[in-house]
């Protein structure tokens, strides 16, 4: 006898993992490792705009120590790390998302160079489901390692799930104790990394790390419409296989009528745009929190400003520093228009903060005046 | 005196061949090599949102014995292989094609690893000229061979193309024998495939060959939204330049009022789409027959689902076996919609045929249990 | 205190050079060198539909004396390399320009392989300000250098440049003398080329630099429709950061209420169409000048042709010949509506000269019959 799925056609395919699918404890190893290659960083540059210099030119990494020793090509930018590692995951955490809430205590670690080959797995460490009892929040650890199982990135994100029963048992709450930023500890710090040599006018900018003053806010000025194809092709590129993303035969029916713009896209954006006054932050060293504060479309205009939070010395070097940023994105309304604002909340109100879509907390690494 | 060619400037441009300048036997050689690359496969995924294992990582391909032996890279998509030697054959075969009729006796032969060169040749194996005298159809054999003239793909396919003159007399007729599936002997199975180390987990799905049965139906439930920079920079990327698929102001005043999608594109979407049910078919051995049942536009959503059609056992292989399946795409109407149907028939009538724009009979291998 | 700058956030952003920052005999590096990998070039071909054979494939280059002696590659397409280089200056040259008004003398020096870094200078060499007192004219010479500071493209172009302040004086006039055409002394004729093993079936046409009459004229035939997303992903890839070209917000109260397209992309895709008809020439070895007439914007489509200008023999050479050519591209309208034109003029008026968008000046390699 058939089972409902397979008169469906459904008992082979992929349904995603549902609220009660998912226990405390439980790894995940995701499916399909993914070879990065020059392809995709020409893909990414080409979607995001992104000028910065560390990824963009391989004589400059070589230059500061941080070419591949094999092939003497550059790492590729960091958050095509994130992106690639986060595809893998959603075909079994986020497929029956309903919304992405968070991420915390995200650390960048070994460069990933073109030709590694990266993996991922997740470790559920929370579960809280919702008092409506049709969905619940599962918060999951996830790492990204290298063909040689070096860790390249892990982070922690949580996901409301629908759940498939709503009459099935609550699993034990667990809300995993979060840190609001990234331990100076738990910074890695890329080996080799020589900065005798850096440019200042080929990274882009004249400013070292001792020029940044904490609550200094740096308006990024420029503006990147989205495009379908262009937020379809970045997304599909990363194998996020999320539905909202490209079927408008569906989202036309669906809670905003239109597909659905993957938030990972719009970081990019922002960092892309933050190169025009961020040039000399070469690389990610840590994602301490995000949020999404509002869905993006094609058609907005994405713009982008940023807070220094905290300068960060960091232990025994001189010669780098670490800033705390504050980038935050919004559509159709530049800096300019968020007087002071620093953060949603009473001086964000009304239009303004249904324009925000963004706020993302992370740290970079600087040189720094000796 | 200069001709009304000359005159118009087109003396030295291409016009394509029309339906006399086919002749039995004929040989042609077609133009521009060209060299696959990784920038190949990162676009490739990018615009079609493949999850294939084999082509998405090095790694995986190695442990299963098809990655290169000089570069250790992954064989690239089999589709890739066939949208770049279909390309390097439009200029010669279809610029004045009313329509792409079929494909048969499709059969992949060496993989394709980035840094090939792919090349084609055609001999024409058949012409019938239409009743209505204004046009032919035209059977051709390609072969496509990399730069040590191994055969890496050959098929055959049948074209309408436009006469140039009405009153030029037919050729004799001769339509070629063509088999409805590609004889077993003709299978090439990959060199050094050794599924040992073979990770269900990795791949992306439990099930082996043993577990998909004759009649099964699977729907992989996704669609994707085609958008005209896609399909445009798919085609391009292959190099097959088509006027319908890319010129608007002349395709405004044509038989759709739009551009016409690459029938390629959508093989390769659903393609793409069957991931989802589908992850163990790792390699395409063979393209049995295929038919573009409808054009696509942009904004179409495409869906997908597939029918497995035979089991075939392969001589002396315990550990490998073939599946002949029939993937059938529609166009803003899911899977769903088309309950039981297992051919376009009495049972697909009305707007349920109308939606359906491909139909493609193909085999793929697959890891059997021992 | 605070500077007005830093009160809005844009101390540190880079506002562009206006007029009064450029000083005759200035030297300016640009910032952010590129290496060129093959992403890029299939991102090129997937945003172009670029035919032409030599950056097509790597055994046309190996049997043409033209591949990289290192690893074997062809070299990039040339218009690949002029964005990629003029995408560099971009950020210090015309930020607040208000047109591109021209081009000269643009010389290609040696092939550019993938894994070269290019980086680029300029030089300012002429400035004049307008009679308005509101804007200025800049000429620069911009040199484009591999790695190794081998020159791969040298260039003039001057730009219409808005003033910071009205009232600020102006420069001394200085308009330099600039060549109509590249001098045949400055040909940089690529090392090792040697056409005993060329192909005219693989080039894709059998004519030879004898074949091509001065004064003649060829249409190209073919349309390519432009998208949002297609010119923006090249104009990213390329790093060229033009506001102009990306920000549907800001530009839909501007000029002309959308986006304007990089005059680079209509360079690169009339080149792209020009295979049609000019499939031999293999290399471009200068760019005479060059001019964008009207602008083009998403939903036009482009059509292109060409007029031999001068056959010019190579001193010493009976192998190859140099075209100078004179190739026109318009939108919405085909070369069968410019009957007999050869510049704008008297001879093409009203929506005719409207609908040019382009005239470049250039001269290409052929092989030559012996």
């Amino acid at each position: 006898m058939k089972s409902a799925d397979q008169k469906a056609g459904r008992s082979k395919t992929n349904p995603g993992n549902y609220f009660e699918d998912f226990f405390l404890g439980q790894e995940i190893i995701h499916a399909v490792p993914r070879t990065v290659t020059t392809g995709d960083v020409a893909l990414y540059t080409g979607l995001t705009g992104s000028r910065f210099a560390l990824p963009s030119a391989d004589s400059l990494a070589q230059s500061i120590g941080l070419a591949s020793s094999a092939t003497g090509m550059a790492p590729v930018d960091d958050l095509l790390v994130f992106h690639l590692v986060f595809g893998r995951t959603v075909a079994d955490i986020s497929l029956n998302a309903i919304a992405n809430l968070g991420y915390a205590n995200g650390k960048f670690g070994v460069p990933v160079f073109p030709g590694d080959t990266l993996s991922a797995r997740s470790a559920v460490i929370g579960l809280k489901e919702n008092s409506n009892g049709e969905s619940g929040v599962v918060y999951v650890h996830t790492t990204g390692r290298n063909q040689r199982q070096e860790v390249v990135l892990d982070y922690v994100r949580w996901v409301m799930v629908r759940k498939r029963d709503k009459a099935s048992p609550a699993p034990e709450t667990k809300v995993p104790n979060l840190p609001t930023s990234v331990a100076l500890a738990d910074y890695h710090l890329p080996a080799g990394l020589d900065l005798t040599r850096y440019d200042s006018t080929l990274i882009g900018q004249p400013h070292l790390w001792d020029d940044y003053a904490v609550g200094e806010r740096i308006d990024h000025v420029d503006g990147m419409t989205l495009e379908e194809s262009d937020h379809m092709t970045a997304t599909r590129l990363y194998q996020n296989n999320a539905k909202v993303h490209f079927n408008q035969h569906s989202e036309s029916k669906g809670r905003f009528g239109r597909r659905l713009i993957y938030g990972g896209h719009i970081i990019s954006l922002a960092r892309a745009l933050s190169f025009n006054g961020l040039a000399p932050a070469f690389r990610i060293l840590a994602i301490n929190g995000g949020r999404h504060l509002n869905p993006s479309f094609a058609g907005d205009t994405i713009y982008a400003w940023s807070e220094v939070i905290e300068r960060i010395a960091l232990p025994g070097r001189s010669d780098i520093g670490a800033l705390r940023l504050k980038t935050r994105a919004a559509k159709d309304r530049a800096c300019a228009d968020f007087p002071g604002a620093t953060a949603p909340g009473p001086d964000i109100a009304g239009d303004q903060a249904s324009s925000l879509v963004l706020e993302l907390d992370y740290t970079v690494l600087m040189k720094r005046r000796h």
